[in-house]
């Protein structure tokens, strides 16, 4: 596994070189063992620590744990503790949403300080496979099927070709310690279903399905582009923007699309509507007839949409 | 489920009117279930039972079962007995793609004869996800989690939009009889695990699994028609036919692509090239390199791919 993350961090970050890495760490297997393969390929790295104080001493002994790791790895570790369940109550949300958040505020507000470039975090290929499982037991669209990003702003996720047999048995072969993590025991529970029962039979049935994943989200990244390019050029095509801000699309041109709901629901998305019943009966509505989203308004005004942002006045209605 | 279908064929196969149409009944519930729909429509239609005798008795006794539900439900029967095991060893292949190519041979012959238009099948929505997580297991593209078309040729699926469970109800609270079909049980071990195993979690994580699954693949069909939008787009961008039939690539225009990969894979795949690493590599390689596909070869020339279909000689090199 060593040679293959060093192969793997190599062609795919090589961009890391000289940047300042901080590597999230909560002490479970997957972020100790993240910490000894970069100290293995001589990659200086600073360990981030959330404490949470969710369950009393065992918050204390990870904190703990995480630190005597920074001591024996001889990196920096930063720490933050939070008071999780204040800051729930406060912001009426779950205790896993405010420990997300916490977490995600601290880790973005160490980068935007500037002292740090980019945060490493310890996801792996199985975590992936199960956000698509998540994902698809709801009902999603071409990206809820694309696992989990590989880089998403700053955050970079070094491990997701691995599976976690792979960073067991590696944990395992070079004798290495680490702390269960049972924080997010909710979302877990979900998880674990299609852990401990799906993906064992998507194992079985084809025993490269590890690698099959890889590809069938590799393929889906690639048609998702396309998808995104015809959008781009659609939208160069159907929109002309006006001196006043406003946006005109031209419902002629849109009628010629190959879909023209598609392409109208991708159009609009950046802008907040919702309504797209509404939206694609606005191609044959009356002239005048108006849809509201939260920021913006589109106006059918005969051949064409008019799309402006909505005025305070209007919002306040 | 009756008033259901009646809506969904007026809304989506009104071209159905009229044409002349075959059901495939194989005496199994599903089938079995489609003719008594279209019967209480009053859609007129023709049965078209295959009797491909791998079950001795059974197999007899099928077809006296769907005879029989001919005459009961007033309509015409087609049947047609096939020696499945010759054929397959004739071919060499399985018992299964012998019955499949003898079945939709028949089917195929009674088109193109022009007594018939459309052939109706019975598959339903829990086909279709079963489709879906055996493509997945597989690693797929996303016209593999289309799940199982609608429309196909002269193939129309007019029962998609139901479950299993839907169908079985529909069956008890009109007191129909059915014959359950063992004929491909090697297909059904694998679809067994997934429908047994795999889609009773999915649909206990979401009870409403089922609309959501059909939400994701109505999201996943137009993500796929953009992107095939954006395939001719690049084509039209990138390609030039000549005169004598070949086809110019323009090498440079290629690389302006988001993605030339994608791209060049999706532009040469109806061409029947395989060898995509090759194909990569030619962006940069040296002029007069050629790549070779059954029918076609591709060949660097300077600033642009050469496409030719390959001449008889080359074909026997």
């Amino acid at each position: 596994m060593l040679e293959d993350f060093k192969q793997h961090f190599k062609e795919r970050f090589d961009y890391l070189n000289n940047k300042q890495l901080l590597i999230a760490v909560s002490g479970g297997i997957d972020s100790v063992v993240l910490c000894y393969l970069c100290k293995m390929c001589e990659i200086p790295f600073t360990m981030a620590h959330c404490n949470f104080h969710l369950r009393a001493e065992d918050s204390i002994e990870d904190q703990v744990f995480v630190e005597h790791l920074a001591k024996r790895l001889g990196v920096d570790v930063l720490v933050k503790e939070f008071d999780t369940e204040t800051y729930a109550n406060n912001n009426k949300v779950s205790i896993q949403i405010a420990a997300r958040e916490l977490r995600y505020n601290w880790f973005e507000s160490l980068v935007v300080e500037g002292k740090y470039d980019y945060l490493l975090t310890a996801h792996h290929l199985d975590d992936s496979i199960e956000t698509f499982l998540i994902n698809f037991s709801r009902g999603t669209g071409v990206e809820g099927l694309l696992g989990i990003p590989e880089v998403n702003d700053y955050i970079v996720r070094p491990l997701l070709i691995f599976t976690r047999d792979e960073i067991n048995q590696f944990a395992l072969e070079h004798n290495i310690q680490w702390r269960e993590d049972y924080t997010n025991a909710q979302t877990k529970y979900l998880r674990n279903k299609f852990r401990k029962l799906v993906v064992p039979i998507l194992k079985e049935i084809n025993p490269q399905f590890s690698n099959s994943f890889l590809d069938t989200i590799s393929n889906l990244s690639d048609t998702n582009q396309l998808a995104k390019d015809a959008i781009d050029f659609a939208f160069s095509r159907v929109a002309r923007y006006q001196e006043d801000g406003s946006i005109i699309f031209l419902i002629d041109e849109i009628k010629k699309l190959s879909s023209p709901k598609a392409y109208l629901y991708e159009m609009l998305k950046p802008f907040g509507f919702t309504a797209w019943k509404d939206i694609i009966h606005l191609l044959e509505a009356k002239s005048g007839k108006v849809i509201y989203a939260k920021e913006y308004i589109l106006l059918k005004d005969r051949s064409v949409f008019v799309l402006q942002k909505r005025t305070e006045l209007e919002k306040n209605k």
